[in-house]
């Protein structure tokens, strides 16, 4: 399938099949592409719940305004952001750096530095901000690669991340909920997946230069 | 190219071959992805510039840390959110919804008046900061898209936005630039190719339940 043929195919499946069960093959490329996701200076201050627990997700779909996708799908998918940035993150992304590509520390400690001070100059606030930010790629990343996978999957911010956070004890691990991603594969009878696709012209949508 | 193996062969390409240019075949098909970008609601604040004007891109790389690749590469793509979300453009979406597949006012009119009020529950710097996460979701859509594809590109945050809406005077558009992605092909001897990709392992990135 073409990669547009793929990105038409997709759609915020609303009805999932509860009967097909992603392939463990299927369960690797996600978590693999997710950890692949590219990160503003690789910082990677993200972290993915694969949920297949059905009692959890049970206890979830209260906080998600009912919508079922929660639990009927193969897999919840639920993005983390870290609930700060510190220091040692910065140290652990360069001490990798050091070690897998035996960049001297002379080269590396200017830019060890800089963010350093760039994440510091921040609110903790803002640094949460800008973590969400990097969420929203690996989702971008994670519903392209659905699509070219053949998973069906609905991108939701509708929950309530307290909730979310507090069922799935986020707190001791800190971090903070802010998007889910349910996918497997849709039910034969979704109604959504009959509607056509909603999008403006691409005139309206794009300036060439 | 699996998609796993395609999202390990991408990278932030720091040097790009000058004289390799995009055919009109992909950059047909990054327009199309760029619109075809799942969107909260469907509202699709954002727009794309592709711009392979030198002069134009001359003035931007200034405005760019002096990061050569905005104009060294085939096309710069500037991700662009809307100044502001205004009534009439959730009427442009329910009209659109409305024509495209014949769904009845009634039906419409309640999920048309929510979203009006959501919006405008909202300051105008909120509104832009969740345009700007749809424009993250883009950008991971077609960083995605690019690799599938053996495109090359480099997503970048480093730049000054206010000039870049000067130059491409966005303010008359009301337009705000937020992210830049310079796509094309790497040069052969772009050292940054050559080094190991550094991602925490992944058994520290994901949680499974």
């Amino acid at each position: 399938m073409s990669t547009i043929k793929a990105l038409k195919w997709r759609y915020a499946t609303k009805k999932f099949a509860t009967d097909k069960i992603l392939a463990n093959e299927k369960i690797d490329i996600i978590k693999e592409a997710f950890n692949l996701t590219a990160t503003s200076f690789g910082l990677q201050t993200l972290k993915m719940f694969i949920i297949s627990d059905k009692d959890i997700r049970e206890q979830l779909v209260k906080h998600s305004f009912q919508q079922r996708q929660v639990v009927d799908a193969s897999h919840l998918l639920v993005l983390c952001i870290q609930d700060d940035i510190l220091d040692s993150d910065v140290d652990n992304l360069f001490n990798s750096v050091s070690n897998l590509r035996q960049t001297p520390e002379n080269i590396l400690e200017p830019f060890r530095r800089d963010l350093k001070v760039m994440m510091q100059s921040m609110t903790k606030i803002e640094r949460q901000q800008w973590s969400t930010k990097q969420a929203y790629i690996a989702l971008g990343n994670l519903m392209t690669v659905c699509a070219v996978e053949g998973i069906d999957a609905c991108p939701m911010e509708g929950f309530l991340p307290e909730k979310y956070n507090d069922i799935l004890n986020l707190k001791e691990r800190n971090l903070k909920s802010v998007l889910l991603l349910p996918i497997g594969y849709r039910a034969d009878d979704d109604q959504f997946a009959t509607f056509r696709k909603v999008r403006k012209p691409i005139k309206d949508a794009v300036i060439i230069l």
